[in-house]
């Protein structure tokens, strides 16, 4: 019997601008049995997410660059199918970070067993228990210091990070929580199923327009997904003291020059405004804290965990692309 | 014997980008004596501030605009001639905020008296002494967090504040000091007489280029005075939990259109960045560390405390102008 097989996404070649489905390739692998210390993993979900846009160009960020003609990697959850270490038996569900391929092996310490009864899928784990939650939570209450009665403007409301803030916002006593998206439909998903006070679809018109009429006294926390014009419009609406969390810059991630800045900086001296920009990763010692809260949530039912699921490997490209194109609605997630 | 007169300096019209002689009025008024618990004090210095130029727009900001057709104000020192109130004799040396006029009148409790033997001359009460120092303290060392280690560039270097950061810096340790300035004079200023370890002039070339390679390991601080371009400039250059400090944006404050913002904002995030405006008078629990600090720091001689004085109320606006321009080595002061 010949070595079972396996589907992998490989970078195929890096994109210039907006990435197509010519930037991918899917890859069949022998499946090695694990050797000794190690397991063998069959993936069920793992995760696209904006970050990885920076990490198909060449050149230093914070995350090292996916190499050309080498698979892709990223957040994953799977169930342990082999093993050879006996801390991880066979039957495990495990979080790890060989994603974009359908089975993972490796040493048993790359590997986190993972409760799967805490949750109705362990998805969650590559969204609101994981990375995008974690950031939602760490970028909200600790780098945006966030305060009960505060106002909270979300950018990308609808989406896996943003979903989440605007929730923990109203969860943690915010005056008013507001989002943007990119649709009437996501639009109506905040107010009528995330209860967020106001929420508007920035294609109907410039934001800062917008923003000032959903927050007409203001906001004092901007939670940034998404940089450029959303920037902006947020420092123009900022109250005294207000603060900023620069997470990311969904809309300037395909740009091939360099984005436009805000043209109001001033407002930083005149309000006494901070911005603080971070990389979750960094913020571990937040973590056990954010679990126990947001699975009390969770538990409690006041907070959704709402994904998108796309199935087979062989749509996680388009999957990708849809996502930087903001047609989720919550977590982006493969299902294998 | 008719009424002794005193000159005063109005607002004649507000600027539409650069300010001109013409904006200001030179008027001759009557000096009345002192009623009851009130002084009267004739001003030997008074102070011209990058901020008075927002104060001459209409419009809210964070101090109220000037009126046209009413005297400006702004901080002065004088001495006593007349009292109405014992806890300020005549012969007192007051500092107060009634400048741009000769005799200032008021109540007791609008002047503070100064010591006038700390430094040779009391218009450091306007300058190193006075806010210019204390925002430079302030902004170096609690808003932008200096440590000792941190390398650390500042625009406007040869400036009233910018002049007194970068000496705070190195009496800090920092492990370079770094300044820009509009002349090849005041870049030899910085490096000679205030010993910066590095000094380039922002008119020989972009400042992002000159930074760099005055800043070969990149900064940690970055205490902004200009805004605009050294803002970008700045961001670029920053080391990963880089600090600015945001004071001001004297390159802007004449603009009639918005001015463009750092393309770079992103860096933010990869470097994880904070920036924070802030106004020094809502920092006043820190003045006694400051006068304690500097005091010293003047006693020993390891200050230097440069002025740019202009004599006569009759030349206070081309004062005013000058400095705008960036025409002065350390604080303006005009003295009467």
């Amino acid at each position: 019997m010949s070595d079972p097989t396996g589907k992998e996404v490989w970078l195929a070649a890096r994109p210039h601008g907006v990435p197509t489905a010519a930037n991918f390739d899917i890859v069949d692998v022998p499946v090695p049995a694990p050797t000794d210390g190690h397991v063998l993993v069959r993936n069920q979900f793992f995760s696209v997410d904006p970050y990885m846009r920076g990490r198909m160009n060449a050149g230093k960020s914070y995350a090292p660059p996916y190499e050309v003609g080498a698979v892709m990697d990223g957040a994953a959850v799977g169930e342990v199918i082999a093993s050879e270490d006996t801390s991880l038996p066979v039957g495990t569900t495990v979080l790890h970070n060989k994603g974009w391929r359908e089975y993972a092996t490796g040493p048993a310490a790359e590997f986190s067993p993972v409760d799967p009864d805490l949750t109705p899928s362990t998805s969650a784990y590559l969204g609101v228990l994981g990375g995008t939650g974690f950031t939602a939570y760490v970028g909200l209450l600790d780098i945006a210091e966030m305060r009960e009665g505060d106002a909270v403007y979300v950018s990308a409301a609808a989406g896996a990070v943003g979903s989440v803030v605007g929730q923990i916002a109203r969860l943690r006593g915010a005056s008013r929580v507001i989002g943007s998206a990119g649709s009437d439909a996501k639009v109506s998903y905040l107010t009528d199923k995330l209860h967020f006070d106001a929420a508007f679809n920035y294609h109907s018109g410039p934001v800062a327009g917008q923003l000032a009429k959903a927050a007409p006294h203001g906001i004092d926390v901007f939670f940034d997904n998404v940089g450029g014009e959303q920037l902006e419009a947020a420092i123009a609406s900022m109250n005294n003291y207000g603060r900023i969390a620069a997470c990311g810059a969904i809309s300037t991630y395909n740009d091939t020059e360099p984005t436009p800045g805000p043209r109001n900086m001033f407002q930083f001296v005149s309000r006494r405004l901070t911005m603080r920009g971070f990389l979750v990763f960094e913020h571990n010692d937040r973590r056990a804290a954010f679990l126990r809260d947001v699975s009390r949530w969770l538990r409690e039912g006041v907070l959704r965990a709402d994904e998108t699921l796309i199935d087979g490997i062989e749509h996680s490209p388009a999957a990708f692309l849809a996502m930087m194109r903001g047609e989720n609605t919550g977590k982006m997630v493969v299902r294998l």
